[in-house]
This record gives C-alpha cells, sequence and structure tokens, in this order.
C-alpha cells in the first residue's frame, strides 16, 4: 500500500513537514509496511520557500534587506543548486506582519526589499526564480522594486520621481532603465492567486489597499497613481499589462514583475505541485491525504488540499482531507472533489487548548481515519 | 451491503431511536441501496423497557405505584402480549432521579413501589419479567417490595417490623409470607452489572450507600441491617444469597429478588442483546454501527457498545462505534475490539452548543464515516 502525504501546514500550530509526519506516524501504526510518501505542500503563500527548499534539497539563503518601511532586515530565500532555481516570497521582506497595525502606511511602504534580494540572487546566476506574491503591505506598484533595480521615471518637468506610492501620480515617463540585463536571461515564476488588475473597481488599492491603511477617502488617490503608472508600464512594454490578472497582486507588485522582468503567472499551489514533481510521486499510490489549519468553501479557490485532490484525481486516486476548523459550505468540496474531509478536533474545547493539542489531535484522526480504511480492506 | 445499526442513547441529547436513524439517514446518503437494520439498544439501564417494547411491539403501561419515599407516582413498564414478557425498570419508582438531593433519605426510603408495579404485571399472567435494576435511590434490602408484596418479618420479640431500612437491624424471623404464588411460576431476569454482594466492605451500603444519602458515620449501623437481613434471606431459601454478586444492586434489592423471587441475574446489555435477538439480526452483515454519548475504559465493563461489539466480533463483522465524548482511555477499547472509535464533536465548540448540535454532528460524523469506507470499496 502506498500513500502520498501532500499537506500544507496547520497555520499557528504545525508546519507542513510536521504535519506529513504526524499523518505517516499514524498510516505506518496502523499499516506497518505502508509506503508513505512525504510531501509537504504550500500554495506558493507562507511555507513555500520552505517546502521546496527541503523537498529539492536547497538551502536557505539570507539577505540583507528593508522592510516596506525601509527598516533592515535580514530576509531568507530558498536556492536550489541543481536546478539553479530560486525561491522567494515577497512576504520575507515587504510582509504585512513584520509592521504593527499602527505603523502601517502605504504613503511611506514600498517594495524595494524585494529588489535586494533579486539583486543577491541574481549573483547566483539562476535560471529560474519563484516568487510567492502576497501578503504585502505595499500599495506602490512595484515601483519601489524598480527603483532599486536601476529604473528611473520622470515627471512631465523631468524632474526624478520619489520611489513611493503616490508619487506616481505625477510619473510621465521612463528616463532610464539600468535594471540588469541578466533577468531576460532568467525564467520568472509568479505563484499568485489574485486575479485582480493594477488599478480600477477591482484594482489592488480598492480591493487591498484597505487592510494595508489605505483610508476610504484615500482610494482614488492611490488607485489614481496606480491607474497613471499602468499606462507607463504599458507603454513601456508594449501591452496592456496592467490590465492583465495578477497584475494587482502585492499591491500591484505583479504589474512590475509582468511589464519590466518578463514574469509568467501561475496559481500558487500549481507552482508547488509541479515543483515539487508531485504527479510522479503519485504513480502507484492508493491513497492521498492531504489538509489544511482550516478549510471551508474558499478551499476551491487555489488552496493546496483542493490542488493536491485535483492531481490525484487525474490518476484516479481518492483524496481524503484533514481540518483544524472546518467551516462554511465544505459540502461543495466533495462534488468531484475529495472522499471525506476529517476534522481535527474531537472534544468539547476551547480554541487555546485546541491549538495547544492540535498534533496529537490530528495524530488521533489520522489513525482513526486508517482504522475506518481497515475495515474494508480485511 | 448490510448495516446493522445498534446504539445506546447519547444521554442528554438523543434517544437511542433518533440515534440510529440518523445514522442510518448517513448510510442510505453514501450508499443508497444499502440494508440499514436499526436496533435501538440500551444495557438495563435508562431506556431498556422503551428500547424492547419498540423492538418487540409491546406497549407501555402505566400504573400508580409510589417513590421511594412513598409519594404518589405514576411508573410505566413495558407489556410484550406475543411473549407475555413485562420489562421494568426498577428506577421507574424508586429512582434517585425522583428525589432531590435534600429529600435524599435512606432511612426512609423503601422499595416499596417496586412491589406495586409487579402487582400489576402479575395481573397479565406473565411468563418472564425483565428487571433492569439501578439508579435506585433506597437501600432497605428489597425490604420494602417484599412487605408490599406480603412478607411479614417478626423481631426477638414477635413484634412486626417496620418495611424501613434500619429496622432490618432487629429482624429475627419471617412470621408471614403471603407473596403470591404465581411468581413461582414466571421467570424473572435481573438485567444487572453490579457484582457487590448485600452487605459488608463491598456491599450496597458500604459501596453504594453515600450516594443515596448514607452518611460515612451511619454507613456500619446501614450495613449491619443489611447484614442480618441477609441471614434472615439465606436462612429462607436455605443458599448463601445475600453474598451472590448483585445481590447488592439497587441498595440489596437484588438480594430480595434472588431469595424470595427466584430471581436469575443476567448482565443487562446481555438480556437486551438476548431478548432483541441481535444475533439474528446480524446474519449476513458487513459492518455494525454502534455508540453513546460517552466512552471510556469503562465502556468495556457492561455498556452496549461494548456488549454490541462482542456479538459482532463472534460473527467476524467489524464494529464502528460513535461517542459524543471520548473519555480516557479508549485504546484499550481497540484491543480485540472497536474497528474505530469516532467522537460525533467536530469542531471547536462548548458544552452547550455541542449538546444543541449533537444530531447534526452525529450525522456529519456518521457520513464521514461511511464516505472513509467508500474509498476502500471503490
Amino acid at each position: 500500500m502506498k500513500i502520498v502525504i501532500a499537506p500544507d501546514s496547520f497555520k499557528e500550530t504545525m508546519s507542513a513537514p510536521t504535519v506529513a509526519a504526524t499523518i505517516a506516524k499514524a498510516c505506518r501504526e496502523v499499516w506497518p509496511d505502508c509506503e508513505c510518501v512525504e510531501v509537504p505542500m504550500a500554495d506558493g503563500g507562507e511555507g513555500t520557500t520552505e517546502s521546496l527548499v527541503a523537498a529539492l534539497d536547497g538551502e536557505l539563503v539570507s539577505v540583507d534587506a528593508v522592510d516596506a518601511l525601509g527598516r533592515p532586515r535580514k530576509a531568507h530565500y530558498g536556492w536550489i543548486p541543481s536546478q539553479k532555481l530560486a525561491v522567494m516570497e515577497v512576504a520575507e521582506t515587504i510582509g504585512i506582519e513584520h509592521i504593527s497595525p499602527q505603523e502601517r502606511n502605504p504613503r511611506v511602504a514600498n517594495t524595494a526589499g524585494v529588489g535586494m534580494m533579486l539583486r543577491d540572487i541574481l549573483k547566483r546566476n539562476p535560471q529560474k526564480i519563484i516568487v510567492g506574491l502576497g501578503g504585502s503591505a505595499t500599495n506602490d506598484g512595484g515601483w519601489g522594486m524598480l527603483h532599486e533595480l536601476g529604473l528611473r521615471l520622470i515627471n512631465s518637468a523631468e524632474e526624478l520621481i520619489e520611489p513611493q506610492a503616490l508619487a506616481l501620480a505625477k510619473a510621465a515617463a521612463v528616463s532610464q532603465n539600468k535594471i540588469p540585463t541578466a533577468f531576460s536571461k532568467v525564467e520568472i515564476l509568479l505563484a499568485s492567486d489574485v486575479s485582480n488588475p493594477l488599478s480600477g473597481g477591482k484594482g489592488a488599492t480598492a480591493v487591498f489597499g484597505p487592510q494595508k491603511g489605505v483610508k476610504a477617502d484615500e482610494i482614488s488617490l492611490f488607485d489614481t497613481a496606480l491607474s497613471n503608472w499602468g499606462r507607463i508600464i504599458d507603454t513601456w512594454c508594449g501591452k496592456q499589462v496592467s490590465q492583465t490578472p495578477s497584475a494587482g497582486a502585492a499591491g500591484g507588485l505583479g504589474a512590475a514583475f509582468l511589464g519590466f522582468l518578463g514574469a509568467k503567472t501561475q496559481p500558487g499551489v500549481q507552482v508547488v505541485i509541479e515543483n515539487l514533481n508531485l504527479e510522479e510521486k503519485l504513480v502507484g499510490a492508493d491513497l492521498v491525504f492531504t489538509g489544511e489549519g482550516g478549510m471551508d468553501f474558499q478551499t476551491k479557490f487555489g488552496k493546496t488540499p483542493w490542488g493536491v485532490m485535483e492531481t490525484a484525481r487525474k490518476h484516479g486516486i481518492p483524496t481524503i482531507a484533514f481540518a483544524g476548523k472546518i467551516g462554511e459550505g465544505i459540502e461543495r468540496l466533495y462534488e468531484n472533489g475529495f472522499a471525506a474531509i476529517v476534522p481535527t478536533v474531537r472534544v468539547v474545547t476551547d480554541l487555546e487548548t485546541a491549538l495547544k493539542n492540535a498534533q496529537q489531535s490530528l495524530y488521533e484522526s489520522a489513525k482513526m481515519t486508517c482504522q475506518i480504511l481497515n475495515v474494508r480492506k480485511n
């Protein structure tokens, strides 16, 4: 019996490798001879670097960068020498989790830190860079990153534009492009599930601005700046990049990657699935276990368990998911979906205790699931 | 596919028939063609009458009786005409749940109410009476019941003994036995899991007295009375009845049944299993579902799920149990036991909410279990 165990992390309690190992332990206890293939997963968000580095024998590299407010910050990216592949998450530098709610300031916040990571990666002569977009504190359309890499913009009076979000409103044209040409030889893949354009009613500012500190009466101010920036990007690359889905990811950082760095986009979980060779690992498997801390109807929209299940389904392999919190609408996840979804909460308990016992509960739920499966095996 | 669904009640939330119907609904949703045989169970305690009446096409009969303190009380017993079988629970009259903690008084409490039920049953000319022992508020060794049926005791001065617990200390002999001789033709079966003798260190008073209101410094007083009563019983029937396991059940009521009414004893769940013909219903079954509101290591000691599982095991049929509360030591229930135990709590929640959602949670857990079983079926 071969079981592929490909879960995401359980946020706040267990990393994906811990989740996978816990499920595997339960499987081996019920079926001592089973083959468990542990594939800790991610969906392009937090944990993506860790997941790919672990699976592909890579290393974690530390780089001196800055956070969204320009404060020094050690950031990490993954480097897989055998493939000359770099894996980075933009949230490592410009992540909103590094900025307290009181400090959030979209006028100041910019993406220069991402540029610093890219500069460092470039020294290694990469063939490919996977970029996890998302979780940013910025709304600068990636202008800070491009400025850091060597791009300069001017206004109609030919004065240089500052690398800040609102300054883009007065930008008229690109005046200088010293972005290293080496980037043109690198395949850059954005792992993103955001389908918003750079600006407009469904744009970065209108949809994600408020959570970054854009006040209700400033939305049009910031949106106008990104709209003007979109015009410059589109002119520069000769394509309607600014209206592309995912241009609005990470406060418009997507647009900068697409327009100036030749990046391509793929749903986050697909990036992970392909780079982990999940399909190859599924060959001959009887069963797939996956899971995530929380699951609800939104799991369908790009979350790890759904992506894993879809991949397994292609090969006719049933998938059972574990979840700490089962939310609304999970019945929709059964249509053409999971064989079963098993909660890991098992007793009347408060949240604090549940989080404390998360690993033991997962273990017990996984063991119970194997025991039930065993009934039919006999 | 044939599934036998034989659960006990989930105390405080669902009767056994509701539990069985809820599990059956989940089964039919996953396997529209499955044959579900619903066998609501009990273990000789609360719900035993209801369970047998429902399964054997009986009726509930109401009788004017009294509670342990002599207050009028309508009590119910079951009558199955086809078998001339009566099913009664002594707690219907002398149950401790009818007496508030403040009112509990083992000096006054007696078992006359049980005698009244028996008198009424006798009018129907029964072949067999099943008596669920347990949950009594009395410690009178069944003296009240026998007095009600026509027995009289005297002291050494040949004065009549009152039908009260402590009066037994001065009893010297039986002076008159007007217990209807018709009882000698009736098979009386005590459903009891108590293995305590009438008196002594492991006797009725020492072990169960305190919960009925016997104060710590009165234990030897009450125990001496029962010990003297045991001597009279043993002399009367020419056997060591008072030291028999289960003589101490229901405050010594067991001894009265064994010594004066020719009763026999059987573990409660076995009484139910045999009278419901569970074994016959198991023929050809692929799977058994059982369950109870709470399960822990004590489930092994005479609780419904364990009895059901043992019966299914004899026929090589796997049993899966559902429980609202999974307590300590359930791992012991897997050794030679359940194939799986599935909790019905599925989310972080407080007890009140959990009880309110008990049926929906049970349904979801049962459906999930069938879905997991289905994985192997495919």
